[in-house]
């Protein structure tokens, strides 16, 4: 993740002082984005109520199996009969002029075909973290929108969050000094029947899910790519119906070129809020929480400087607008997204590592 | 560890009550055990500041390089002009009835001839952590205090301290349900020039000091023998004079059979106060610092209960009388320690493991 720009710092500053966001009612103006939203499940709920908040993003067509829970959102999203599918004729948005890109809020799975099917039908792509469940689907994914000559972005909503981004530039600045060690960590009690405990759709347990948030915010956070990924992973409970396929607890170190090394946990079965905790050579910077959807907290201690904590402004689901926005942004001044493809193979190729070091087949 | 005994916790419950400790007077009675300090630096301080709070110990002789400090201490201790020693004479110890064991306070490497020249002498031995700097020297000691029917027990401070024994006796007792997770790290930044810092006195960098804190505490919290140990280290910044020979910073992760992984930090140059957080199936125990000399807390927060916060009572040096205390009674009853050469050993052949995983030769 680069450096925030000047336009980022300014919009941050802009946001975060007035805790104000556009009004819906810009939102209609003719420079929006149209995104069809591909699965109406927790996460696509998330990012359709941000659009009320955003500049340039507009709910344009639904893409669901069930026809009546699309109905719904559609009338709250004032998108019309015609611009709801189904998965059978998904091809179909080609055809939609509405829709300039699609946002993939799938089961892990079944991100690949969704993001190269829009691709072909001429649509750029926000596509949910983890990109997908294989390196293979990852590369054919970016092959795709390159070929098509779409945007990929993947949903990293850290990269977009204001209090994220100051802990980056804090590091960049070296006001911390030569970084020694981070440790983060981030879990649930996952709930029984849920798709993330199959393996063929979620790819993988909490690592892919919540882990790959820590996993993600330290190579952010360094700005390197880690080596020597180690991990052990395991089942509290071998009794427990909801960890028959995938790890229910996984913890791993990662060493980085300029002299860091990183411990992080993550877990289906017990809470373990989303933090991180960077110690360098002249002080420490904890974000706890540093995922949620809001009520993030920002604390730092630098010697010879007074203590700073701060709270994110940002309450749910703003995050999610700067997400989208960005990417619309990238689409109407044909920008690559901070936040590319590129980068969700990565954090793919790392996890894979990650699971062959747990001894994972 | 096992579990307190009945005497262990009425002993922990008088003395946390009153946060008194037996008066030097009582030291003075006839069934005392006299010890010999060899290595008079920071900890030998401890232990003797510690005898003044005990009733079993006390101080008998002195072992230094330089006579004028063993001197001052001889003269705070009341230990005869004839019970001091150098290192060329240690030997002559076995002639000396009022010395029934030696406390081993000297760098690392050292632990092993001056523990086996005990044994030989007729002693018993406290030594102090990491029982030494190789495998082939933890045997070499177990089997010489075997030979001579000498107890051979390793400082381990916190399978004494009262704070920690009741997270012990809690995580048993199944109060946190089934154990998750387990972070524990502990660190500071090192004095140029300290023997520690030196690979072939101290063995290792601040895995060998305070991450075996961390290693200890995990396997006396779970009860368990890790395995899958995996790690990572390095040097924050390459022209640092200290770390010519020994780790910077070192990362990592173990698996333990009943399910449990934990991830671990130690360093030599930032501060982490040493800590650890348990994360278990009915809530979590954190200890901050769970390591310290005194001002230990022990915070627990288990599901449908008030959460709780303790201090510790004691204040140093009174857990290096808890220490002295214990191996006293076991000379006097002719029982086992608790901490055995024997435990040190496994840390040092897990530390071994640790640093295999890492790269290191």
């Amino acid at each position: 993740m680069p450096l925030p720009t000047r336009r980022d710092l300014v919009r941050m500053a802009a946001a975060s002082a007035a805790a104000r966001l556009v009004p819906p009612a810009l939102a209609q103006e003719p420079r929006t984005v149209g995104y069809c939203v591909v699965g109406l499940g927790r996460i696509a709920s998330h990012f359709m109520a941000g659009s009320r908040l955003s500049e340039y993003t507009r709910i344009a067509a639904l893409v669901s199996g069930r026809r009546d829970k699309a109905e719904k959102f559609a009338a709250q999203y004032n998108v019309p009969p015609g611009s709801i599918y189904g998965y059978e004729n998904y091809d179909a948005i080609a055809e939609n002029k509405a829709i300039d890109a699609v946002i993939v809020c799938l089961p892990n799975s079944m991100h690949a075909e969704y993001t190269i099917r829009a691709a072909r039908a001429g649509k750029h792509v926000l596509c949910e973290k983890p990109m997908c469940t294989t390196v293979a689907d990852g590369e054919a994914m970016i092959a795709a929108c390159r070929q098509a000559r779409r945007k990929l972005m993947i949903a990293y909503r850290c990269h977009y969050e204001p209090l994220n981004l100051k802990a980056v530039a804090w590091l960049r600045e070296g006001r911390l000094g030569s970084i020694h060690t981070i440790e983060s960590a981030f879990g649930y009690n996952s709930a029984p029947g849920e798709w993330r405990l199959n393996r063929k759709l979620a790819g993988g347990g909490p690592l892919m899910d919540v882990g790959i948030y820590c996993l993600n915010a330290v190579r952010y956070l360094t700005g390197e790519e880690p080596t020597d990924l180690k991990g052990s992973m395991t089942v509290a409970d071998p009794s427990d119906p909801r960890f028959k396929e995938v790890e229910e607890d996984l913890v791993w170190s990662m060493r980085f070129p300029s002299g860091a090394v990183a411990s992080c946990q993550t877990s289906y079965g017990v809470a373990m809020q989303g933090y991180f905790h960077v110690r360098g050579s002249k002080g420490t910077l904890h974000m706890d929480p540093a995922f949620n959807y809001d009520g993030l907290r920002f604390a730092a201690r630098i010697d010879g400087q007074a203590p700073i904590d701060e709270s994110s402004q940002y309450r749910d689901p703003a995050q999610f607008a700067l997400e989208t926005d960005h990417l619309a942004e990238c689409i109407l001044q044909n920008r690559t997204p901070k936040s590319p493809g590129e980068e969700g193979l990565r954090d793919m190729r790392l996890m894979m590592e990650i699971y062959k070091s747990c001894g994972r087949a």
